[in-house]
């Protein structure tokens, strides 16, 4: 099983880094055939020397920046915040990484119509990005993410900031065939970090000190 | 076990609302003894029947505010928070109960000096209070608390807020006999929610979007 135990590590370490990787890692599980435990001894070595995207990355435009955006709309009279779901489980802010040198507030509104904006010149939503709720940093080239630079670390791989974005009373949201926007309450983000991760997990905490003006329907 | 069942509950829901509850909470589980399961029922319902202090106050003052204090102090380049330790385990943020109608500055201003305050003419503090990064919730007459209201509570039975309070570089504290100050690291209280509660285990993430000036020693 040692060779099986090397494919694993790979597969995790370029884990939500590199979507290439992500199917190499499904090419070498393919081989794992009976009688065959060399070839994927052999897979696991040559895939652990490939170098994953982030890395290159790194070393062309430094750390990265990525921004998202939370969404806050009513229902019920609690606040929900609007998820994009990918798949059944998986569920993420809108937003994503800047370009080299790209102003953050720019880039999330950018970010923002690509993902959410109504392809119509009678649609076009104005985004009013508002406060910064959130840092996260990756310190390595892993998945882990902490709300504060680890103090040991002094190059991180990566910078994630959260902002508020007002909505106006009514707005327009075009989706990706691919994906489904949720608004999910805040009593069933908080203390599920099992579901929505570290970071969406503790947007209430973040947003606590807001009083939140419901509109009534 | 019925009866024992019982007892836990009544010990539960008066857990960290009153000393003297806590106390008889003791006093029920003295008289656990073989065969005296009769006794330990009849002390469970009596116990019920008891009004507990929370309810006691809030029925005169309506419901509670408290502050509490984030000091921030720096160690190896990192920020630590400043807890006050009750005997080994448990840790507070030093703060307390406002008065009915005392402002929340004011209040969080006098909370720090009986406290903390050097009782001393030479020493005296200048508390900065700064903003506001959390508000949690207490929705019933239990110790859980939440960091939004939750949609179907009208009357909320406590409302914590917890401030940033800015320290000058250099500072001096009297600390009380029967308790500890001690400077936590964020990354020793983020995701450790069993050793310091959601609420302290959070606070690296509230203050994540703050950049910390760090000293220069």
């Amino acid at each position: 099983m040692r060779s099986g135990c090397l494919v694993s590590v790979v597969v995790r370490f370029y884990e939500g880094l590199d979507v290439r990787n992500k199917a190499l890692g499904n090419e070498v599980h393919q081989k794992k055939r009976k009688g065959d435990m060399e070839a994927i001894w052999l897979a696991g070595v040559k895939s652990a020397s490939f170098v994953p995207n982030g890395l290159t990355s790194y070393m062309k435009e430094g750390m990265r920046t990525s921004v998202e955006a939370i969404l806050l709309v009513q229902e019920h009279n609690h606040p929900h915040i609007l998820l994009l779901q990918i798949g059944n489980t998986f569920c993420k802010l809108p937003g994503g990484r800047l370009k080299p040198g790209e102003n953050e507030i720019e880039g999330l509104k950018r970010k923002l119509s690509s993902k959410l904006g109504a392809n119509s010149p009678s649609f076009q939503q104005n985004w009013q990005i508002g406060e910064c709720v959130a840092v996260w940093w990756r310190p390595n080239f892993e998945t882990a993410m902490y709300p504060y630079c680890p103090p040991h670390i002094t190059k991180p791989k990566e910078c994630k900031k959260l902002f508020l974005v007002h909505l106006p009373e009514r707005e327009f949201f075009a989706v990706p065939k691919n994906l489904k926007l949720l608004a999910v309450p805040l009593f069933e983000l908080y203390d599920n970090v099992t579901r929505y991760g570290p970071v969406i997990s503790t947007i209430p905490q973040q947003l606590s000190r807001f009083q939140f003006n419901m509109v009534s329907s």
